[in-house]
């Protein structure tokens, strides 16, 4: 799973109904056209009699253009009815984060996106609050105030979501921003919105889970990273993590130690996300690790 | 947390508000009668300023009886308002283990039990099924058989009972019982019929945890065992754990890994609760560990 | 990673110098021949160039023998110059399990043998006491005593071998047994002589790791499974895990503890070597999920 | 375990060898001086026989003054023959952090002291290179390069304490020093130098352990903060970590999910260490949680 910020390759996501030769259909393919498979893995539900396949090669040999393989690839992806993504490691996603007031999961990913753990490009972070502006601007990324009332709200989202196509935004990252977005962005973008929620769900639905967690008397904690869908804490789960806790943590405590576990989660759905590793099918994920 | 089966010690497992001087007073109280202490946990919770206690102490130089000394104590207690309880090394938990027909919870038990892991008696085993029966005669634990019916249940609970009473039963362990116990046992037994949930629970109340939790798509998966009260799935958690999954693990993978949470949870929470380290307080519970 | 009982396919796993297209030759080759694909996955090792795959494929279509498959995937593999072996679903690993007197590891696997948890066949157990016939037999397993002194190790472990032999065992367990094999077993049964060791690899090499975990006061304790090789304790590591310990924990704590982590780690070793997902190379191995 | 930051409390940490009364004698005599036991923990080995506690106790109704409580609390500790220190709130921790070039570890415990989770002062911060100042002016924290050479190293170390004295430091926290230091510093401030290395030791103690633990196919990686006694990565274990890697992590992977453990898990010591919650005894810690 090394991340070669550097590297050169295509990734093909991939879902239809199981079918013989697939692997080998799609292989060939590949490696017909100069492609090097160095990545891949595939999956086969028996339940639902589905093929989900992650290949990645290296472009650097490849004989024909992007734009020639995929309309080649279209062919036989209608043969076999799948639904398909080709990403490219030379277009890195296109990130914008929305915060309040919390810095915790900003700064994780900052700090990973400073240090080169991160394949992506993060443009803008937008905010309701102007708490983290000086935490941007320490690392040179722009910030955008667009403080929200209840009668400005689909007005400023309005100007948000100019602003997010202005700047060719793919993928929004909610790093414990304090709104529920309105409807429109999700059909903007679909499966592009990723979400960390501060319990193990579907425990702890909605707000205040951390006081909830403490008044069950639970003996560990959680945090969720989801795609975000219309309804609320509902979408499909990308990652998750617990941590153990015991009668001696006041509700301080769990918020505290909660923090490091959301910082972590997120960072890692995000990292999941942007190395195109994430297959959404229904209310589930395929992760390819 | 060493288990000396062999040792001779008294524990006050007490509650009350908290007020000055009150570690003081009970050392105080205990040392003068004799009795050194060989382990002490105490804990206040600053939101509630409850103050909760745990000591135990060695019996072999006490110089008053158990009787007197409860007696003492009880004007001690008084004073302060506490609820408390003694309990003797003398005085093994005697346990009732419910089974239907799943193993693997009976039999990490009863394997810790031979092993002498398990500070207590296992008194008998009751099961509306006699899958079992044999691994009962195998460790040469007596098994009963009550079948039940939506017509005999009531019946069968108190032959079941009448049956515990008789055998002076003090703690029922639901070790993957498939029926739900009648209002009855809980009056009965009170904050001592520990439950074994597959679920991490507040997630997947209820039938079928493994069964939602596949559906949801969660990515660590959970048991919780817990006191029985009259709500389903809602009395006080005493211990919980979650392995990780992925996508890759069909229905009967989580069934089969949940079932290695499902018996270590268990037999934790039983070891907890015969060594006197659960202290119920409302919904939640005190662990000393 | 459902085990599937019933299934009936065969799965290579393959190594070879890193080339381009080998996961098109190899699954085309496998298709042409009316094999379906039902796993797949490979790795590349970019640091040494190594291509490593793990495929498996339904056998009840395919057009040809096995033995004729075999043949001709025989020129493919000289042709990329790969090590590789094929193992078929219907041909069982046979297991002999050896032991002394700790009786967890080995309930822990005959449990699950009898839950149908394990695809293989365990054919003996050999003991060099006889504490665990009676657990033997209540399995219905043969038993057989080999008592060993300085004298007779060698000419006792002649007629394990001999009996090793007689019933086509491939794969041997050390189940916490006692003794160390002399190298004639490891030249017989090279990489298939799993080990469970009672500490966290490579810490506490060789006797008493608890004691000497005990006394550098570590804070987690592990078990480590791995094959056996000629340097103790240096095999291939298949699987680890830990568990947090605390200064309350006695050395007996620790050996209690650990025992559940020697019993789990084991388990899931001898699994994934049963289920042929482990790959050894070099003084590492390729765990195939 | 809950951080107050603005508590009065005083805290003793004592040890001595097991004495029946201990616990009675100790509370009744902060008692007796006004003083109310917010959090009391003790522990008593039984195989070697000693006695630890510490007990935290609120300051504010205290009726003599903490030199005459000291000088009475000497007499008794005397005559149970103790070693015992105690701490007050109101003096926190003062501590230098020594770092190099790798930046996590230093982020994560400004951060955390930043967000008042560290209840201690940051008061500088020293280097043997300038790479990492523009952080420490980011949160307002001088700092002190001191270039070392083979030729230098005694004379900069000097200067160094000279610096560290006259800022009546009293904690030094090594986040990933590149330097060993003399045993001048581990005189001066013995049991309060804590270092992070970069593994589960005792396992690959030494240079390069993420380079020894990927040759030797570990299955998990580890963190482990300790005190820094004379003999390399010896001291006293205060806190450890491991996290699960496969055979898909790259060296880099290795040292990048190593860098989370490391952050984290010294984090978790200082912590412990500043709040006085660490009792060393011998080669090994008590921890207070």
């Amino acid at each position: 799973m090394e991340s070669k910020l550097e590297k050169n390759t295509a990734t093909l996501i991939l879902s239809c109904s199981d079918q013989k030769g697939l692997v080998a259909r799609i292989s060939q393919f590949i490696f017909q056209r100069g492609g090097n498979i160095v990545d891949l893995d595939e999956h086969v539900d028996p339940d639902e009699k589905m093929f989900f396949i992650r290949v990645e090669w290296d472009l650097s040999e490849l004989n024909i253009s992007s734009e020639q393989f995929e309309k080649e690839f279209h062919v036989l992806a209608d043969e076999i009815n799948a639904k398909w993504e080709i990403k490219y490691s030379y277009n890195k996603h296109r990130i914008a984060i929305f915060v309040s007031k919390y810095d915790h999961c900003l700064q994780e990913i900052l700090w990973r996106y400073k240090n080169k753990e991160l394949d992506a490009e993060i443009i803008l972070i937008i905010s309701n609050h102007t708490v983290l502006e000086d935490i941007a601007n320490s690392y040179g990324i722009p910030f955008y105030y667009f403080p929200i009332t209840k009668e400005n709200k689909l007005e400023q989202e309005l100007k948000e979501i100019e602003l997010l196509e202005k700047n060719k935004i793919d993928t929004i990252v909610l790093a414990r921003y304090m709104q529920i977005l309105s409807p429109i962005f999700i059909e903007k973008y679909p499966n592009n919105i990723i979400n960390i929620h501060h319990s193990f769900l579907p425990a702890f639905v909605g707000a205040n889970p951390y006081k909830k967690a403490y008044e069950r008397g639970v003996k560990l904690i959680g945090a969720t990273s989801h795609y975000v869908t219309e309804e609320l804490d509902e979408g499909p789960i990308i990652e998750q993590d617990v941590i153990r806790i015991t009668h001696k943590d006041s509700l301080n405590d769990l918020i505290r130690k909660g923090k490091d576990l959301e910082r972590l989660v997120l960072a890692r759905a995000v990292n999941l996300h942007v190395s195109n590793r994430v297959l959404k099918h229904g209310k589930k994920t395929i992760i390819f690790q």
